[in-house]
């Protein structure tokens, strides 16, 4: 039984193909510029050399096609047959209130994903073309939807509710609903195998930074509050995305520089968070080797992050009433020691005492790690994230109707026997 | 040496007048609907009945006219002569980075005040309008100005930069500014004064909670955050003001609604806050009051404010490295219990142990109390605020030259011996 998970961007699509029996990942990949022109594939295998091929890709179904062809071909393919390919799961970002868990997409499950696209105007429709198109593909195998928002959906309502007029939720949907579900659910349940307890005698704070940032708190097992918010807007810094501001400041600067409200998004979005800091970066390893090399943006970047972090800690244990542990995973959380150091200095005073030597050695993508002291009464882990095994053990537990919520199946990942492949 | 403190928003005048050798407010009081029409004054004096007169104040020249010849009224007034008042202390609301302590006000000073007005378009204009007014009615004594952001202007570029294109903050002064200095300022002192240390020595939060709301870390005796930014819409929960929200939803909604920058803004200004989720209130004793009654939105307006407020202790004791102390002050800092019992629920973890019997009790806006049980490592203080009392010292201290700024500065109530009066 092999599944694919698919994960369809505005001009984007990546894939995975897992192979159930064997726990293995046996292809992955990316078409890119998907609609832009210019397309080309990205084909890797283990064992063997990545593989690269234009192909022109107009549509995201075109690119679903190249997909499956490429799984399937005599050369690069790793399937005798797409027979062998038994459900595709498909990462869809906005699920509203309608969806607090993974589900099979069938035509009213596709039309509430519809409904919902105007909360997520730029990542919806690309996820609804790519469940069209990849049905239309293949028609005769189970299409699984599992959503960013789903794992937040426990949030408790003085935690998702907005202090804005309140019409603005009943007519819009304008409420908390985060996102990066799958990682904070893998990373906080692997936190818990960790820390050797049952994810419900714990309370852990996820940190996924990477070039989206967003951080969780979990209380017995279920996030009770998160950082982004209607849009991955809110929260953290980000590689482009500024995150928490004054909410005056987009009105105030759209009457100084005459800007209408897609122009205001765009700037927030795409021109803010370390790049706007840096002016030129966002990739977290440029703004750190410029710090090192005296560019006082990147070290203002480098504070600015690093300090916001070190308050969404604080926040996050006051929410939940003190935390047994803290997770950085993604990209910077796996990779950015000088950022986990930053961030958590000062913390003593809440139990966390860092290991600065393991810290400074942890700079892993495949090893899961604990780098505070072994006497610190707070643990911090570096847990590399797998939102793609999520998906995957969603799909085969919705096939095999072992699935109920993320509450009370039980994932491979989340029992100490566990090994990462 | 009697000094007179001046307030004057949009549509009033505050005033208070203090006998500097007896240490008393002599006379206080309020004219209000200035400029609007029907307006009257409202003058109180300690030991006599609280006048109210109907006179019409067309500008806030009339409205400050009016003032003095009550100060000095045969039969309201409390000084012979308005020869006594030996100067004017006048709030400013936004000194922008110009103004880091109190300042004797010459033609400069109020050319750099009407500089920064585009920072405060509803606050500064009414502020320099009534420091004309003031000065064409007292044109023989000094005037000086005292700034709600000046105390903050100790923050760290960390703090107050925001993740955001940097052109902004150069060519509009977009940065966090931080309001309320002056409640800040007192309380925190008043703390130190309480823990028994000097400021230098301690880590103080302070929660100013009225019809606006403001937070402020305060380290070694300094602002080093605050929660309201470039304007006094971000940080808590407010009367009628939204607080932290996503940054996406101003933009989100202005589709929506067709709405335009300045109409978005009075959204987020007016309809907000406690007043957008109850849908009716924004004086917390209502909002306690329906939420007793049964009312669910009530309810879920205090779960939100105390569930933020808790999460910026949490935050900003991150960010000092651990706290000796949390003030409350402000009306609903100082009368609602209610509010600060859920606020400190669950903090037992970073040292904080209620007395809630204390708690309970304490309901004045005259007297200082600890409110933790006496073994509990960090305190909380309900502490009235005397904004007034630093204007007042200030406009002392800058006559007498013995004035540098806040920090080295020794202010009457930042001694052991002072006696609230």
């Amino acid at each position: 039984m092999d599944i694919l998970a698919l994960n369809c961007g505005s001009s984007s699509v990546k894939y995975q193909l897992f192979d159930w029996k064997k726990k293995e990942v046996i292809a992955k990949g990316m078409v890119e510029r998907v609609t832009i022109g210019d397309s080309f594939i990205i084909h890797e295998v283990p064992g063997r050399e990545t593989y690269r091929e234009e192909y022109e890709c107009p549509t995201h179904e075109v690119a679903i096609h190249l997909i499956i062809k490429m799984l399937a071909d005599t050369k690069h393919g790793v399937v005798k047959d797409i027979q062998q390919i038994s459900a595709v799961g498909h990462r869809v970002v906005h699920g509203g209130e309608k969806f607090t868990r993974s589900v099979l997409i069938d035509d009213a499950v596709l039309e509430a994903i519809k409904e919902v696209q105007h909360l997520a105007p730029l990542h919806n429709p690309p996820n609804i073309s790519g469940i069209e198109a990849a049905k239309s593909v293949l028609p005769q195998v189970p299409h699984i939807a599992i959503f960013d928002t789903a794992f937040h959906q426990t949030m408790p309502k003085a935690a998702y509710t907005y202090p804005l007029p309140l019409e603005w939720y009943e007519k819009y949907g304008v409420r908390r609903y985060g996102f990066h579900g799958t990682s904070h659910l893998y990373v906080s349940k692997r936190a818990a195998v960790l820390l050797g307890k049952a994810p419900k005698d714990c309370n852990i704070i996820t940190m996924h930074i990477g070039n989206g940032v967003s951080h969780s708190a979990i209380k017995g097992g279920v996030s009770v509050d998160t950082s982004m918010g209607l849009t991955p807007l809110e929260g953290a810094v980000m590689g482009t995305r500024c995150g928490d501001i004054d909410p005056a400041i987009p009105a105030f600067i759209m009457e100084k520089e005459n800007l209408g409200p897609k122009q205001i998004d765009s700037i927030l979005n795409k021109k803010s968070g370390v790049l706007g800091i840096t002016g030129h970066y966002t990739d977290r390893r440029d703004v750190i080797e410029g710090a090192e090399n005296g560019d006082e943006r990147c070290q203002l970047a480098l504070e600015i992050e690093a300090y916001r972090l070190k308050k969404y800690i604080g926040s996050y244990a006051a929410a939940v009433g003190g935390i047994d542990a803290v997770v950085f995973t993604a990209g910077v959380g796996e990779m950015g020691w000088q950022i986990r150091e930053k961030t958590l200095e000062g913390l003593e005073f809440m139990g966390i005492h860092l290991d600065k030597e393991k810290n400074r050695n942890t700079m892993t993508r495949k090893r899961e790690s604990v780098i505070t002291r072994p006497d610190s009464p707070v643990k911090v882990f570096v847990i590399p994230t797998d939102e793609e095994l999520v998906f995957t053990e969603d799909v085969v537990a919705i096939l095999e109707g072992t699935y109920a919520d993320h509450m009370n199946f039980r994932y491979s990942f989340a029992s100490s026997e566990f090994q990462r492949k």
